[in-house]
């Protein structure tokens, strides 16, 4: 079964807005061992969407289609539909009441442009939007492949995910279930890179029966592995999955850091949960972000008693109670300060552990000694004080993004 | 001229990875006023790269590609560009050479897989990848209608990027610069939601010269307003937009709160530095997001001595200094709290200005009175202290998004 999803929106062609629609189905989809085949990106002009929705139909089973709908004038989807699939425009009276009952929920005053998300195509059977007014169409066509379906979706990606998750997935599922087992294993891998592991690797990958195949998927910080697994044997296939993971594990050992591929946040929070630990950051290069990866984790208060960005010495000195002759002594970025950071933050915020970063995002502020990119990063836990310098290359983004990463993987890996 | 970008990659479409190198090409080529034409996304199969190869190259003048590149096995681009562009398979000497100086440069050791990487086709130009070990292929093709260029980026963003700034996209402006001025003007709106912007500017948007559109960006919090132009005359498209831009600063007034389409961020450390005001945070339910987001902005130090992530509500009393009988009478989420975090953050960390931000992320802790998604918001300045009671819908991350960008523009407002 073929799935093509196409995204329409001049927006995301001109580099605006990034799509994540296409992320959010695909794992939706996922749950039913379903991929996309294909994803087609294009502008809002009726040409290319034409030719997008007429290719798709020669290819695919479903079609999906997010964006091009909405109450500005650029939307044109509505029309190619039209003329693709037939019938004329009518006044959908449910799509207006959902139009009107979204509105006051909102306190916005309807007007001829909400209004005129009402008017669909009679080819389309109307699925409401729960979570905002441009309505869902579902188009069908029986061919001698089989039967065809087209989906429009919005383009707000918290309507779309509500929206495939309560209602066009479960109906397509009810259409064209399958009976076939996919089946994922997945091993977080730290330490080591992934060129290294595929040599490690090398002969087992070699002896892998043909319904596995193993992926890498890097990121920074580190290497997703995941097995992948297809088979009409759930039982079976699930068997081998497991006995193949845990080769995995004997070969890579204490490289691999988790088997759950969930962001490292909440492998941190559900560990201290585990634990019974509390946590509190001290950050200095990364600003805040490692606070903010804690705190995107429900539940995380249960555990996270609270931060403080230290960017100016007089906080780290004040807050946290770092020493001021070391900052003079060693810097602010140093091992010593590091260190001082977090267990003053322990004692600031009354936790059990803590995390500590300082250094040199860039694109200023390097020297020969500490160039842009040193960052020392210190752990406290009650059993333990764990203190070192990285040095992540890229610009000030990406040596944020690396020093939060390996931050909490430090910290996995002392309260695991 | 047509642009095709093919995005190889099996991670993409399982939702596994985003794509956020369409995103950076895009801006990049919108500086020759250049936009993609169409986006295909495939897996790493040689099927799939064949035909969105062989359709691109009867559709498009230059076609891009990220991904399918790097030294796992799962890479089977090179195979199929050797196969459509001809030649055979070579050893670049100075390929080997950069893979060489990138492995020493990162203490890697070296081995038959990255080697590898040096075996090209002999129909590619090679342009030496100065971050990463993958090197990029430049292909050509003279056909009828002119000259076809195909040319291979890797997948790994901050190389894509790097190398489309400095090698790529040089020699493309080389070989197919244009002359048709394509500008924008950007206004940044709140307060007003897009399909009522709509409304009031109907009759403008009638009278709009063909050679003028204005898009429609709605993001979380506030709309962005694009006017696109495209004309032969350069200047008289410039003084045009700006024409019509003054008349949409007549018409929309306060609402619009920045001409810069930058992050909100970054105009905030913007105004602050050109006020000489300093800044702090102390953040419940944004959890170290609105600190994120400002030291992400290269030179925040100047203006950003910190802030404070204050979860526990000890952590709100100690070092923010809030009245706990505040906490006991109104609740941690409360306007008086949220003042109290913002003066309590100003004086902890000594800054002319603070933001607090206290609310309920959810997806537990709402009650009636205060349902998940209710969030108080201060702004602490010289001048004015400003506190604010906002309702925002959405799970967690939608929550923490809408409160950090709410309380940055109250900021930017207050400050401007």
């Amino acid at each position: 079964m073929k799935i093509t999803l196409i995204v329409i929106g001049d927006e995301i062609l001109s580099g605006q807005v990034t799509d994540t629609n296409s992320g959010d189905i695909a794992r939706i989809i996922s749950r039913a061992n379903w991929r996309i085949h294909r994803i087609i990106t294009i502008g809002d002009d009726a040409d290319s969407i034409r030719r997008a929705v007429t290719d798709a139909l020669e290819t695919s089973d479903i079609i999906l289609t997010t964006g091009g709908l909405g109450p500005t004038k650029d939307d044109i989807t509505k029309g190619v539909m039209q003329e693709i699939f037939g019938g004329e425009t009518v006044i959908d009276a449910a799509t207006l009441e959902n139009v009107e009952r979204i509105c006051a929920k909102r306190h916005i005053a309807i007007n001829n442009l909400t209004r005129s998300q009402a008017a669909v195509p009679s080819s389309a059977r109307i699925i409401q939007n729960e979570v905002g007014t441009a309505p869902i169409m579902w188009f069908e066509r029986d061919t001698d492949s089989g039967k065809k379906v087209l989906v429009t979706l919005p383009g707000v990606p918290h309507e779309t995910v509500h929206m495939m998750n309560t209602a066009v997935f479960p109906e397509l599922l009810r259409i064209f279930g399958n009976d076939i087992t996919v089946s994922h294993r997945y091993l977080l891998v730290y330490g080591i890179i992934e060129s290294k592991i595929a040599e490690i690797l090398d002969n087992w990958e070699r002896e892998l029966p043909g319904c596995l195949h193993l992926a890498y998927l890097p990121v920074p910080g580190y290497v997703r592995l995941r097995l992948d697994g297809i088979h009409s044997d759930e039982i079976y296939l699930n068997a081998l999955l497991d006995a193949k993971t845990a080769e995995l594990h004997h070969i890579l050992g204490d490289s691999i850091f988790s088997d759950d591929d969930i962001p490292l946040a909440e492998i941190a929070v559900r560990l201290l949960k585990q634990k019974g630990l509390t946590l509190s950051t001290a950050e200095s290069c990364t600003g805040g972000n490692i606070a903010h990866r804690i705190t995107l984790v429900p539940g995380a208060s249960d555990i996270f008693n609270g931060g403080i960005v230290s960017y100016a010495n007089s906080v780290k000195t004040g807050i946290l109670g770092v020493n001021a002759d070391y900052i003079a002594t060693y810097g602010a970025v140093s091992e010593q300060v590091a260190s001082q950071m977090a267990v003053g933050a322990a004692q600031a915020a009354a936790t059990d552990c803590s995390i500590a970063t300082s250094g040199i995002a860039g694109p200023g502020g390097g020297t020969p000694q500490k160039p842009v990119g040193t960052v020392c990063i210190a752990v406290h836990t009650p059993s333990t004080d764990f203190v070192s310098t990285f040095f992540f290359p890229g610009n000030r983004e990406r040596v944020i993004e690396r020093a939060t990463s390996t931050a909490l993987i430090e910290l996995i890996r002392r309260i695991k």
